[in-house]
């Protein structure tokens, strides 16, 4: 029966896994992840997460280079997974439905995160309705920018204090001079949040050419 | 007989369907369809239209992604269309020669449609010929821009009321913060606008860094 | 012997064609050839031209839709080529070099030669080596740019004026709001012609944000 | 044994050769060798280089492309290599760790080069961590910015004083009008190392349109 159960997971790993190398290599194409950055994960209905090991190349991502570390992104295999594990955990503690959380390094991202001192405030845009909940572009769905930190633990605590003390949900958060993270009920819905985050991470950036 | 029509029928779908699954991919390619915004449509010969299937990823369908619906957008399979179909409908009412209309979201339309109050007017561009009719570029080709609104129905009725209010023909227009309409006597031709608009778009935003 | 040379020919237009419909994919694939606009042609040993049949989509070409005209732009087998075929015609006359033409519509041309009024002075650019007989980033390269005009016998007739009565040799020309002409003694030299100036143009526009 | 030794070296160069014909599509399909600019190389074990024929396209290079050269840059085979071969060797002499050598034409790095007086200094960007021994956005990365010349020797020189004179390491450098060079300890660090860069630059140009 054990041995069923861990088939099982097996199985749901390499699924989890084949999936999170195809977003790898869409995010790759289009400039999201240069020079090795980002990461990924998906969490398994254990409880434990299917993660990027550490400074793997984004766009050549095989399913040996997707590990597996327990809630606490404690390493379950020996590997190194992603420095930013920890924020991955964070998110998943902190949103119950959370399934999969992508991080990429965009210029629109990067540069909005630099340019924008606090929150960026985002309405009147009919994509808005990419994300959970949100049926009319009237609606204003706002971005925390967080200060960029190397103490990874600091950094989730900045987030966990965010999401604690505002009522509001968020759908992605975005990291001073660094990229954006954004998570879904699966790793599809991951990736049409990076997708419409792009786009109106791009059109902000745009619209501040005219008035900075 | 009647076993003969239905037939014909299916195979007219099937071919409308396949060019609406290419012209998916095409325009998801080229980022004008991030995270399962747009829809398309083509109509038949019976004055019944092929559309695709409400929140589908516009880069990936298949021809199971495109539904039936009478020439009120209608449901005739029982499937949900885009929640935009009436748009559609009133297209092809508005104009007889329309068989096909697609709704991309690029950043240069969505921008220009945030940052341009009224109608704008595009002239001295040799790629206005790609639209029927127009043999110069000293030609003056007018594109509307709507409030973007959830009500569909009063939306249509506002595209409507330009139709018919304006004696000259428009190719498409631009919904506030929410992407472009345009359409053509075929797929073939509905792409070629949305290729000719995108263009002009980009060009048109792009002008405007120098003179806001 | 006359059914050799007429074979011998027609393996030259063969070649030629399979270049033509070669630059094609690559300049659509490039944003350079939207909605079925650009034309190319190639000067065979015999003067005649292979040029691209009228209204094709640049971008999926066969060799069927490229056809033959004698040195005029007449066609030769009595289907109708691009209607820009005089200004090709006019190229091959002014420099007995050129072995191939190709006119793309890009963005960043199309938007410099609506910003600049007189001819682009390019200088102080390492890719200005991609021209011949250019050696070094000192040399000061001249595109003049046109004003468009749909009687293209007349445009043709700005180009030669510009031809006899300008010493220095010109590698490609903008029109106003339409794009851009460039040449080669090859298909290949063409093409590397077109990257050259595109890479340029796009400098060019983005250096002038800074200085309208 | 001197036949064994001989093949030893004969595939490594033949694999090194297989991963810069790599480099060179994949910089290519990002716009980065425009119209057979650029040129790369790698060091084998022995000293010698393995260096791109002069000339060539880079997006469509095959092994035959890729020469010998000695440690000073002379043709081991009779072919000519890269006009700016000198500028390798300098590299690897300058830096004992360095393995291979990349140098594209950007956009970002030509206008970045154009615009900026002096040298370049990045700081505050999670993706500098992507150089060695860099393991925080706060570490500040200089990009020394050298005068163009077309004396190959003399803009070697340049760079070597720059070496010698200043402490801290450089990962690359910018050449002004023409593009940058980098370096890694193998052919896909060097990849990462131009990939970080061209972010870095394409994000340097942009925020210089609010703050020109």
């Amino acid at each position: 029966m054990i041995g069923q159960k861990l088939m099982g997971m097996s199985e749901e790993f390499e699924q989890r896994a084949a999936e999170l190398v195809d977003a790898g290599r869409a995010l790759y194409m289009q400039g999201m992840v240069p020079a090795t950055s980002g990461n990924f994960s998906a969490k398994l209905s254990d409880g434990t997460l299917a993660v990027t090991v550490s400074g793997r190349h984004k766009g050549r991502l095989t399913p040996a280079d997707i590990m597996r570390v327990d809630a606490e992104g404690r390493s379950l295999d020996g590997r190194r997974p992603s420095a930013e594990t920890r924020l991955h955990v964070q998110i998943y503690r902190g949103d119950q439905t959370a399934r999969a959380v992508l991080h990429p390094h965009s210029i629109h991202a990067t540069l909005l995160s630099k340019h924008h001192p606090g929150p960026v405030k985002l309405q009147d845009y009919e994509l808005l309705k990419a994300f959970p909940g949100i049926d009319t572009h009237r609606s204003r769905v706002t971005v925390p920018v967080f200060e960029n930190d190397q103490d990874i633990s600091r950094l989730a605590g900045q987030v966990d204090r965010w999401m604690t003390e505002n009522a509001d949900p968020i759908f992605g958060y975005l990291i001073r001079g660094h990229g954006f993270y954004t998570w879904g009920d699966s790793v599809e819905s991951a990736m049409r949040h990076v997708e419409a985050f792009e786009f109106l991470f791009e059109c902000e950036m745009r619209m501040r050419y005219f008035n900075p």
